[in-house]
């Protein structure tokens, strides 16, 4: 007899549309333009349901016709692409001393980007969610007044975030048992768009899998190179948050138990002596004191200055015993290196890909891949509103014909 | 235009019908006995739908009747549960000097468990595949006898297992890029049920994952505790290989770069500072040395030997590195200590929790707990067998009314 509600998911009528729907939308992302007969032969449906999805999918000005196909035999069929006009998906990065803001469309097409300073570290939480909510009302409001739906708000912050979107833990922006999904809700008045909070590391490998040089690579991790180093994991195509949602805290592993104290108040963890803060070799609180720095650690590598070299060398080591870590645990294809790893790329590179292949046990480092990343500092934000869109095609669609209002409007 | 095959894969009739059929099927593993309406009611497929699929289901003998429910207003319901008795699926492990095989039911009731000594690291790969291959046939054979299809045999191999089910590497075995999955297809000469290679610690994670006593839990990771230490990953509820197949090889991951040089060739690898080989204080190469060593650390343990207690804190904190990288990296819900590991857990098990909690950012360790598995040495052949019945569950039926032929009546 059965006693509970658990088991597989119920198939009913709406569910199996609501499947198909995605099906059809995720089918016109990777193939358009296509013809209601290319999806209906593709995906297996029949025709007649194709026609009445992409009805619906019109219907919520998802998809547009483009006129013609002329390269067929027989009447010429209606070509269908994804309408990125009508709609925006907001990207939001917290980081120590400035907030990003990506904005793209249905497409993934980016919009606009805005950066502004934050004076992150140094104001209470309170303040710091007054500020991210006055950015997410300038973009929201920007795209009121552009006849764009915000189809959702993503924030990505550097720390453990949990999975109902509180942050548990931010040690470079001073958080603790921050609920900034529930914050974020009640200063932006509820707004009739989903709001998700994330780790930076898993937004920015979440933008490698979409839209990065190795997208599509089912198992991928993404290494923050900031002033502290998280990983995002991407394994069989989907993040891997792990049970609380804390996975991917790659920088507080501990790699010597005699080495530095890390700012999390342990030893030697991977941050010490891996992070920016062991390249530049010295204490660095702010990104604004990190960017003339690494562009003077550049210059000297390019000179071959021995010293410079020697430190590049070390610090990629270290990096190297992270990686080999990823490597011997997850079997990752790729391992991208983000942040400030990109500009010392061409010194680590080696460094990190010799030492990862020597202490994995594997073969060649099990096919591993060690590359920079091509998605620059706003890789979090980008990712961000990519996961918008990615809860859009599993069925989190906008609904029909409705028209945003502006929040400044709302009671 | 469409010019390539990729994209969601097809939805169409026998597509739909193979998920409905596992829909039907897993939900009766959970839920039965239970009836027809209720399969209907909770999966949401319509009756004429479930009544089909139930047909297809007891035509293949998957399922039975059993009577009648009388706790029901109006006509009684017919009863169906899963009919274990048609089948058989085969697990084996291949351990250094023991094979053993365990086989379940359709059901996953265990019908036996053989176990026989093999000198594994001292006899060439093909005589060690050719004693694999003799176990297996002796199950088939026997099931057979008892009208038994076998509805699969998964190998367990205490090394790399590609995803083709080729050993790259099996350090204490002496095999190198042995092709298993074909020799001990040609070796059983192309039986009609499938088979599968992976590596052990994957298949005892799975074993848990179904079996244990923490089945069900999305987020777990087994550790084997034998001669080598490996792990098995379990993320959001699915056994995770990396890109190769390589993953989990914590005992592999560099914990003290002065370490005592591992039998892989690495220096101060977690095997050597938290393997079996670190608890007895010397070198072993064979289970049967190790058997009674172990009883009489647990005497002297029990007695209070304060150089045996030393001994087992100062592994435990070693293993606690281990389990931290796992907490850090993935923030599973449970570790599960196996092998060896067990007998020794009264002990093992408090440093290894404290150890991990000190080292893991996430306050409270993730939510992590440590705990002994309760499956015994038999996990990787138990695991393997589960791993058939997945298969099973996840649409590969065995045929409709087939008479399976012992295998040395074959051609």
């Amino acid at each position: 007899m059965i006693t509970s509600s658990t088991g597989p998911r119920p198939a009913d009528f709406n569910d199996v549309r609501a499947t198909n729907l995605s099906v059809v939308l995720r089918f016109i992302r990777e193939h358009a333009p296509c013809s209601r007969a290319d999806i209906a032969s593709m995906t297996g449906l029949n025709k007649a349901t194709v026609s009445s999805l992409v009805a619906d999918l019109m219907d919520r000005r998802m998809l547009r016709e483009i006129g013609f196909s002329e390269s067929r035999v027989g009447r010429p069929a209606t070509m269908i692409e994804l309408d990125g006009q009508p709609f925006s998906a907001v990207g939001i990065e917290i980081n120590v001393d400035y907030l990003t803001a990506v904005v793209v469309d249905l497409a993934g097409e980016r919009l606009f980007a805005w950066r502004r300073t934050f004076p992150g570290a140094d104001v209470p939480a309170a303040e710091a969610v007054s500020a991210v909510a006055g950015l997410a009302r300038r973009v929201v409001n920007r795209m009121s007044k552009e006849g764009r739906q915000v189809l959702g708000l993503a924030v990505a912050v550097p720390g453990l975030v949990d999975v109902d979107g509180g942050v548990r833990l931010a040690p470079n922006l001073g958080w603790r048992d921050l609920d900034l999904y529930g914050d974020l809700r009640r200063a932006l008045r509820d707004p009739d768009f989903p709001i998700e909070v994330e780790n930076d590391a898993n937004f920015a490998a979440a933008a490698e899998y979409r839209f990065g040089a190795h997208s599509g690579t089912g198992n991928l991790v993404y290494l923050t190179g900031e002033i502290g180093v998280g990983a995002g994991v991407v394994l069989d195509g989907t993040l891997r948050r792990g049970g609380q949602g804390y996975g991917g805290e790659i920088g507080h592993v501990q790699i010597d138990p005699d080495g530095p104290t890390c700012r999390c108040g342990r030893v030697g963890c991977l941050e010490t002596v891996a992070g920016i803060g062991a390249v530049l070799d010295q204490a660095v609180t702010t990104p604004a004191e990190i960017e003339p720095e690494i562009t003077q650690i550049v210059r000297r590598a390019q000179r071959r200055d021995p010293a410079t070299l020697a430190r590049l060398t070390r610090v990629g080591r270290n990096l190297g015993r992270g990686v080999a870590i990823l490597s011997n645990l997850l079997n990752p294809e790729v391992v991208i290196l983000g942040g400030y790893y990109v500009p010392l790329a061409p010194w680590l590179l080696p460094v990190v890909s010799a030492e990862t292949r020597a202490l994995t046990i594997a073969p060649d480092a099990g096919g591993l891949r060690v590359a920079a990343s091509t998605l620059g500092h706003d890789a979090a934000a980008l990712g961000a509103a990519g996961r918008v869109l990615d809860g859009v095609d599993s069925g989190r669609l906008p609904p029909s014909r409705t028209t945003h209002q502006p929040l400044s409007r709302r009671a």
